[in-house]
């Protein structure tokens, strides 16, 4: 009466599968050179404002793209597309996931040329625990919390932050309000994943979001003296 | 390559055993007149806040006890505990919602007599997705969204909403702050669940905590004038 060894098996399949698409997109984007950054959080961390800011802002200097992925609705896209940026929506219907094949099929659709892109952002589904295991070929997997969630996220997720590379604080804005106490935060974060980098800033009012922008910078420019384009 | 319609199968299998445990479990909560209640939300919404205002108030008229689920840590179960009330933590591993099962075994361990509670109060794992298809045997399922969350969380995972009996909209003390659109919120999730009962509460303030509890009594008063205790 036990399925749970079969079900294992079968998402051990599903999952290689998906590292295997995940490879392929990642050579794909390097040998563009174009940086690939996905975003994960829970539901209403702030993930879309935040991309909204970041797409608007590095437009000014670079080329930028981002998918945004949701159960249902266009609202996210709909929301990006003020930024002037081209975005696409993917929706996974009752998956908590974006897949790598998702990502390669809006790719296909958009026909965008990623030799054209310096930035390409990927929104996942608002989740901390289905996107973990998902490998989306991005160079940089961003883990988002916002103050208002409490400073223990971490600590219960901590999958999700031991599978991102860096860690950003949204809605600092609001940190006053609900008494958000960043040391508990930040050790955290780092008893999850020693020396994670962490940003905190806020969409809202643009606080330290210029520190963020030149860390992309940084890496876009890594990437690209390590790549031929 | 494509082994979704297996997953699919097993899936079923899966929910299928879930769906008979819940039920024995539902017989069991019904034969002893304990009104069960599971609380579902994203991370941060305030649900375990929320749980340990309900209980701490509840406790001043009713016998009430709480099981509360997370991947990981038992910080939930030492925060509710300063309510007085019984409470034990389910730690999930990297599942992203509670089982039928697992409610069970909880259960048998800490020996509760169910024929000497009025409420049970079972906090799922903070997630919009997961949880939707898993029947824990409750009587009500209580979907939360956080006022910092945004308007549109019903129509981007309207199968939880679909789900869930009731809507909560917490952290009302938050909505100046974050210019929180009650219309807006309310109309979504009308238009996922028509005719949805929804409270606007602040577990920090009490604010419309009155009214939820006042629900809770004429639900339980409603099961015992139905059942034989």
């Amino acid at each position: 009466m036990n399925p749970e060894p079969r079900l294992i098996e079968v998402r051990k399949n599903v999952l290689k599968q998906n590292d295997m698409v995940a490879r392929a997109l990642r050579e794909r984007f390097r040998a563009a050179g174009v940086f690939v950054v996905s975003l994960v959080s829970s539901p209403g961390s702030g993930k879309t404002a935040f991309l909204e800011k970041t797409l608007t802002l590095l437009r000014q200097n670079f080329r930028v793209a981002a998918l945004v992925g949701d159960l249902a609705t266009e609202n996210d896209a709909v929301r990006l597309a003020r930024s002037q940026a081209p975005v696409k929506q993917i929706t996974t219907g009752t998956l908590c996931h974006l897949e790598a094949a998702m990502v390669a099929k809006a790719l296909e659709e958009e026909k965008w040329d990623l030799n054209q892109l310096d930035f390409l952002f990927v929104e996942n589904v608002g989740n901390l625990v289905c996107p973990s295991s998902y490998d989306l070929g991005e160079d940089l997997r961003l883990v988002l919390i916002s103050v208002t969630e409490g400073e223990d996220k971490p600590l219960k997720y901590p999958t999700i932050f031991n599978s991102a590379d860096v860690a950003v604080v949204t809605k600092t804005d609001l940190a006053d309000a609900v008494e958000f106490n960043w040391d508990a935060a930040y050790g955290n974060i780092q008893a999850v994943r020693p020396g994670m980098q962490v940003f905190r800033l806020s969409s809202k009012t643009g606080e330290g979001m210029e520190d963020y922008l030149q860390f992309l910078s940084a890496r876009l420019a890594k990437l690209r003296s390590t790549v031929s384009v």
